[in-house]
């Protein structure tokens, strides 16, 4: 096999790997999953200009995006979008890559997004996003919101799945995965899980502006329902990061079954 | 029994039915969902004050919220908000009703939120929103997207879904309704049905900007990969209104049954 031939094959072997978030290109969990992502293919970033936590599944309709090279991980391609997560997964397969990639990592999301977050999280609305398209992918999260967190343990779960995913021992399919906030020696393993049954009580507070309008800011408590120990919850309050696969065919297909009407 | 304990009584039995939508509180869509809605309790209107087509469930953090009273519909109660629509649907809750409402409907939609749109939906997700919170939820669309489109089918169809739910014929749970844009003689019937698998290819218009940037501007064809009777997607192309019940439970469950870590 002559060199040439040869390096075109490997090229042709590397899976391709779309990389996004929702926290915003220069936020340091990006950057810490591409580290990883770099060793089991080329990686392509295409994440949001700005914060977008809390973008759940939104797309932007009613104006257009702007979308820029941007070098900020070396010799990593890497474009910065205005538009939400799902703008950037979409924006990537259509204008980019112009074909799907092999591959979607999103995150590594400062912030959990176990149970009912899922729903708001722009993290896993891209992950999501990619798996509609036919793309299996990945989104993750870290407990800790802080920007100067420690990605070491969210670094070697993201390793640990991606091995498993890449290599065929996990089934190619949409996954959420949390990462716990404890130390390296207390972490005890990736633990299968279903999405906990739980709910974020709303609490607005009430502030006046310097002009005298008033106006709420949201905020909130997470009631937890469902006590289970098959939850990615309680995985993740017991040392474990949880991996909950994920659908996104939203029918309640039991309660189908029941309906006369 | 005293004229004032049975007004009491009669206040106490009608429920309370919490109206929103993704299209703004001006929509003609959503004035036509109050006037059905008024038959069967009383209603209050928390709406965005402009359109939020596309927002699917995002919600506001990073900035405070405006609400104002309005007087659009007579006498029903209405309040316009500067979030998405699952900001209003817990604005309400927490700064309107200061309780769970019995019902919260949502729509009706200016187009169709059958298959995979219910994800991306405004419409949708604060129907889910309510659904999470313990609120029996339907939202509306109706497959004509034009401000002047005639509503008396989608009307008719939302009387009918809501004499069963609230007459406690339908189980109380999240439901997705579509209305065809067929003639009113051509309507078969309320059918219940899954949501269809199929997708958005997302396709980017290129254009320039009179700076000479480039801007991209989201298109796409929608890609119909369920070719069953039993979806959403083929009773509305066949002259029913589709029912499907949901439900904000992503896991996989049959997957996670399967996966060995």
């Amino acid at each position: 096999m002559s060199k040439l031939h040869k390096e075109a094959k490997e090229t042709a072997e590397k899976p391709t790997i779309l990389v996004t978030n929702d926290d915003g290109i220069t936020a340091p969990g990006i950057a810490a999953l591409i580290e990883v992502a770099k060793q089991y293919g080329r990686v392509v970033v295409v994440a949001p200009d700005a914060p977008q936590s809390g973008m759940g599944h939104a797309i932007t309709i009613g104006k257009p995006l702007r979308l820029n090279h941007v070098n900020l991980f070396g010799d990593v391609e890497a474009y910065q979008c205005s538009g939400t997560p799902v703008d950037c997964v979409k924006i990537a397969v259509d204008k980019i890559l112009h074909k799907r990639p092999d591959f979607c990592l999103s995150g590594i999301n400062h912030g959990s997004n176990s149970s009912i977050n899922i729903i708001y999280s722009g993290t896993m609305s891209a992950a999501m996003e990619a798996g509609i398209e036919g793309i299996p992918a990945v989104g993750f999260s870290y407990e800790d919101y802080s920007f100067e967190a420690d990605f070491s343990l969210a670094q070697q779960v993201a390793n640990e799945v991606l091995q498993k995913l890449i290599g065929g021992k996990l089934p190619k399919t949409i996954y959420n995965v949390n990462i716990p906030k404890i130390g390296l020696s207390k972490y005890k393993g990736l633990r299968a899980c279903k999405q906990a049954n739980a709910k974020w009580k709303e609490n607005f507070v009430e502030r006046t502006d310097p002009t005298g309008k008033k106006y709420f800011w949201l905020t909130g408590e997470f009631q937890n329902r469902d006590k289970g120990k098959d939850t990615d919850v309680w995985a993740l309050s017991h040392g474990y990061a949880s991996l909950v696969p994920v659908r996104y065919d939203l029918t309640d297909h039991e309660l189908l079954a029941n309906i006369q009407l």
